[in-house]
């Protein structure tokens, strides 16, 4: 069957894979474009989307008043839930419907940009709330049409949230996190200033950036795009398709930055080369995220997050427990990536070897353990916790851990091999403690 | 005023940049997507643009039977112009007013794709023929609104034209090549199948091989983005707006796969391997120049092929003079990066390095010798024509070509330092031969 730039072909694979890239501005200042922005996409009335806590921070004043400078009517709502949920969600539904936008800025972490994805979802195509949440949790119906202009200004440096078209959530009535899925919720513009991020706490620094190492760490090790059934066109592709040769390269060049510069960056807030540099890595990862995939440790801390009973973490909210996103990630990371580096040895060496690890000597045996233990020396570099013990959790959660693991479909599908609940069990107990 | 990535920021200069980018779907088989991605569209009747030549071969009727197949009515205009003109624009214009077509598809390499962008831009927003046309030659008008949707399908690996918002033709009433410039010109969807290139002469797989190659050094030698204007908003950016670390991306992974494919794929039209990476290289160079903008090479290219008298290629239409694109920006290219090096010596000397070239040992005093004899001998390789002298010209010749490329103005401007006339006939002066 052939080779597609390297990746082998296999009968009744697919053979192409597409590229939806995101419409980004990258640069100091770039925040201040805001207004001007709205007015190109003919905005009159702006919901501005942010927390209680960026909220009384200078990039929402700085948008707002670039947006009224414009001219534009702007309404701030200041509600996001950090770690957003279907009541949360709710809510903030309410607000765009009940306020007659035509257009929607989001200015924060990936809370507030996929909390403002959903809300304009739901104030254009009203629904029940289950009805475009991701199957089998929700009814998965599509976006029945265009949504209007959303404008992302990211104030994290990971999520990525400002580049795909998903919203994650936590849904309280069923313990589990999960989302919505759609290319029609990606941002029309992301505006990705590096000198909004000044206002990371330490915590949220580290987070983040384990967030951007782990997009860019599953994204180059997910199925390859040619083991997927052939898709007859390009809407016809999960945004999931697999690792490709053009998220390859955004991976490439987020892990190189990230091994350079995610430590830099926790260790010093005011290192703003370091902050410059895990911005732009978080959009390279971002975009290549978007059009590849995440797989076993993003379905993984869907659970870990959901299930989160009483850490809490410096930093964020106070008075209600919660796992950061990228921390419920990376706690997994390297119990996967040990587990299943045997299914494409060189390419997680080579990952470990961009990250910044040793790996001169190392034989394709070797792949898994390699890049497991750079990752977790990193972590423990950053005051990252110690793995599922770290943020609360034993040997008694792991049957219910991997019950809502293995309900992230589109997540499991997308790892480089099968993988059920007694095997989720396993990368779980792999993933107690790794120092 | 500190750094952007890397970028030394200047007061009054940009501090961002700005990433557009193209919907491309990429393999072997990509081509027989055209119906499903014509009906996802919404398109029921469909103007099928193409060349006499390509219009006989295997890749036209696949793109014909697969829209058919779709349900889709479809028009075939072969009347192509193989380096379009004002008067093949205008003809092809009226074909796509007269047939009241909801959408476009083109099946050839960059005159066609271009051919279709003009003729869908006039059949939609009438207009004199120069109201479109860039300024200094025309009037720079901006097109007025969106415009029907345009499935790109390049059997060329070299243009780009399919990632790219320009149209370029020769203008015959002033002797002059030019071109259109404006986003919506940018194709909806570009399905870039490495299979549907087989079909390309020996000379038009070296002539636009090296147009992917000075697309490569052209975008990662202009001036730095940094050292426009700032600009308030996305769309206010020039789409040549400058090296930027978006454009540097594709131009060093398009350089690495040309220096490793290009003679490969020139010396052996059977070598899928290498058809593929040039086609691969092609698109990531035309996201790349269609952020960053081409400079003097292009600039030149213009003159020299507008100027042509008696030159003619094989695998090129004959009877007519043409001196095919991708050798009319070549044959500039060694002379420029000789000459200009001396701007930023460290890329041009990378760049060389990408290419293949031996640069141990060199100083930022050499890097435009390396790069210049490195270029010039893949060109001697390939059997491309050897300098200006190759395709026709002499000494006689210096002051309309410098004229002819001076009013380039969008191109001249983002070369890496301010060249007036003299400092161009010192430039095509070099140019002359190189071996």
């Amino acid at each position: 069957m052939g080779y597609c730039l390297g990746y082998a072909l296999i009968e009744g694979g697919d053979a192409a894979f597409s590229m939806d890239a995101s419409a980004v501005t990258f640069g100091p200042g770039a925040l201040a474009e805001v207004g001007a922005e709205a007015t190109s996409l003919g905005l009159r009335r702006v919901a501005l989307f942010t927390d209680a806590r960026i909220g009384k921070l200078p990039p929402v004043d700085e948008a707002r008043r670039s947006l009224e400078r414009a001219g534009i009517d702007v309404v701030v709502y200041d509600e996001v839930h950090i770690e957003p949920t279907d009541r949360s969600f709710v809510e903030a539904a309410r607000f765009a419907a009940e306020g007659r936008f035509d257009g929607y800025v989001s200015v924060g972490g990936g809370s507030v940009i996929d909390t403002c994805k959903a809300a304009l979802l739901y104030a254009t195509y009203p629904a029940d709330f289950d009805a475009y949440v991701n199957r089998p949790i929700g009814e998965g119906r599509e976006v029945p049409g265009p949504l209007p202009p959303h404008v992302a200004c990211p104030t994290t440096t990971g999520t990525g949230a400002e580049c795909t078209g998903i919203a994650v959530f936590d849904d309280t009535r069923r313990k589990a996190k999960t989302g919505i899925a759609s290319r029609r919720l990606r941002p029309t513009r992301a505006l990705v200033d590096p000198s909004a991020t000044r206002t990371m706490p330490r915590s949220v620094v580290a987070a983040s950036g384990f967030d951007v190492v782990s997009h860019a760490l599953e994204s180059y090790t997910a199925r390859p795009f040619s083991t997927r059934p052939r898709a007859s066109a390009a809407n016809q592709r999960p945004m999931s398709q697999g690792a490709n040769p053009w998220s390859d390269m955004g991976c490439k060049s987020a892990l190189d930055l990230a091994g350079r510069y995610l430590l830099r960056a926790v260790a010093d807030a005011e290192d703003e080369e370091a902050l410059e540099a895990m911005a732009w890595a978080a959009t390279l990862a971002g975009i290549a995220f978007g059009n590849a995939g995440v797989h076993l440790p993003h379905a993984m801390s869907y659970a870990v997050s959901g299930l989160c009973r009483s850490f809490t973490m410096p930093g964020y909210p106070e008075g209600e427990p919660l796992v950061p996103h990228g921390v419920s990630v990376v706690v997994n990371a390297p119990s996967v990536f040990r587990a299943l580096a045997k299914t494409n040895p060189s390419r997680h060496l080579e990952a470990a070897a961009m990250l910044g690890a040793e790996t001169r000597g190392a034989g394709p045996e070797d792949a898994g353990e390699v890049l497991a233990t750079h990752l977790s020396g990193m972590m423990r570099a950053a005051g990252v916790p110690n793995g599922l013990a770290g943020v609360g959790y034993g040997e008694a959660d792991v049957e219910a851990l991997a019950a809502g693991t293995i309900v992230q479909a589109r997540l499991v599908a997308n790892a480089p091999c099968g993988v059920d609940e007694e095997g989720l069990r396993a990368l779980f107990r792999g993933a107690f403690t790794y120092w």
